[in-house]
């Protein structure tokens, strides 16, 4: 029996890639130029296309078993509706942590050891006094930071942050212990550790316990806040709320990587706000194609190959992550 | 017998430092208004005035034995005489290390992580593609980093490269190995592993050897290196060839924290050259006193009075480092 797997994110394979995954036996089809019947024989879906992905589950005839995501967030997925098909889904979870955690460290590093000062006097050909740049500059054991969500991400920023001395505290559902973190509590329960935090940073999946749960409600708790960083997901974060405790000087500093909007319009004030980084939910990135999204794809369809199932990173659908 | 100490560098220690010192028994004197006969009762000198050591030096009655500095390099001391005086001296080696090492990890990843297209983007109200972004983007792992030096503030810099999965090479005087190092080289012998660096980082002291090694010639060794940065000590660049290297393209990043002249002129051309950093000699800096000086000198100070030797940090001045 043929494997077909259907490819709708060829940038995220390489040639090397595509010629091991056909060694295994597997025939990869492009989306361009399909018969109905070829349309129908797909096996496996790589990456995601709202419309294609509609189309097969609307095919009576449709062989579609298996989606494999080349994203770590399932919240754009229509889980329900899978779940009615018995679709298996898996994410790549933990492919893009490490290249998030740099980007996390270096937003973090860009703040405690005051490059903006730097880059600004630069263009005034100025030459600061170093200890007045001195009172800016802090080191990294020196900030108690709290880190929302404990999963890879998470995990993967508390790793880099540990190699500075530094112990987070994390927050998640139900406060168990995760690796890296100095102590957990659950996120009912964060009020304390979030008045006394000198850095915060998002790292949450979008559910329904995790939507707008950074709102005026949070910020209010918040009296002198060094650092804001969200890398989690957009919609966790109401923006206004956070720019509102910018304004009244109660967090001095922040770096957004996800937003309620994307692309962030034109005329939005983020742009205009000092100190607040915006970066176009690109922190995940590196040059060239992530070795990680294939390895975790080829261990799929070896195990997928022998008894149908999937070895790592399935997604349950039924709590959304 | 009363232990005088000069304190030439008030803004060093906190009110609980000098407290804890004039437990130990030492008495602390300021410059200001001494007498002749209290400062030829000098032992100790805390910090360093050119003016003051040599009018301790000049005078046939000075009782003084060694100098506390508060810096971590030495090559502003007339080593040769301080030698002739039998003045022990000792240093704060370490005290920096770590701040400094923060701050060239801050250096390396505003670069591979592209903060700089972020800013600029900014400026515009612009949103970048983010697979173009990604195009300029690295994780930590994939550099070839090469550290000058493998004292502390190298291995301070290593040890948190560690920490991103990163194992540098070294470079030092007799290619001796050092932590965190994956491999050492001598300093006349680093043009194979300079040729194929991506990031060099240059932490060495100035001696006859290190001055002006980053020339001409050593830049003629380098086609396409990403970032350029130095820590170490100003007159070991020649920052001319630097810049010629970042016109032809051959360098295409660097960070710089010490100069040939500081502070660097209003009309030097490396305020307009792009993707240079300039650092005020400010990389040492932390809000408050430093405790790690604090630490250095009270440890020296109970050896001291107990046989008039030092613990820690003592400088040779046959060897100037």
């Amino acid at each position: 029996m043929s494997i077909n797997l259907l490819n709708l994110a060829p940038g995220k394979l390489s040639a090397t890639d595509l010629q091991a995954i056909t060694n295994l036996g597997v025939t990869v089809l492009n989306p361009t130029g399909l018969t109905p019947a070829q349309f129908d024989s797909v096996d496996i879906v790589f990456g995601w296309n709202g419309d294609v992905i509609d189309q097969l589950l609307n095919s009576s005839q449709s062989n579609l078993k298996w989606i494999q995501l080349t994203s770590a967030g399932i919240d754009y997925l229509p889980l329900k509706r899978l779940a009615e098909h018995h679709i298996m889904v898996s994410n790549v979870s933990g492919a893009y942590s490490q290249p998030i955690a740099e980007s996390v460290i270096a937003f973090i590093l860009f703040y405690t050891r005051d490059l903006s000062a730097l880059l600004t006097a630069k263009q005034n050909h100025s030459w600061l006094d170093k200890n007045e740049l001195a009172t800016h500059m802090s080191l990294l054991k020196q900030q108690k930071v709290v880190i929302f969500g404990t999963g890879s991400i998470a995990q993967h920023i508390a790793k880099l942050l540990n190699g500075f001395g530094n112990f987070p505290v994390g927050i998640n559902h139900s406060g168990h212990p995760a690796d890296g973190f100095s102590s957990t509590e659950t996120l009912t329960n964060a009020a304390d550790v979030v008045k006394t935090a000198d850095i915060i940073i998002n790292t949450l999946p979008l559910t329904a316990e995790t939507t707008d749960y950074f709102n005026a409600d949070f910020f209010d708790l918040i009296q002198d806040l060094n650092i804001f960083i969200s890398v989690g997901r957009g919609k966790s974060l109401d923006q206004t709320a956070l720019l509102s405790a910018m304004r009244t000087n109660r967090v001095h500093r922040a770096a957004l990587d996800v937003f309620q909007q994307e692309p962030v319009p034109a005329d939005s004030p983020l742009w205009d706000q000092p100190n607040l980084i915006v970066s176009p939910h690109a922190t995940p990135g590196i040059d060239g194609t992530n070795p990680i999204i294939f390895d975790i794809l080829e261990k799929n369809l070896r195990q997928f190959i022998v008894d149908g199932t999937l070895a790592t990173n399935q997604v349950d659908l039924q709590r959304g992550y």
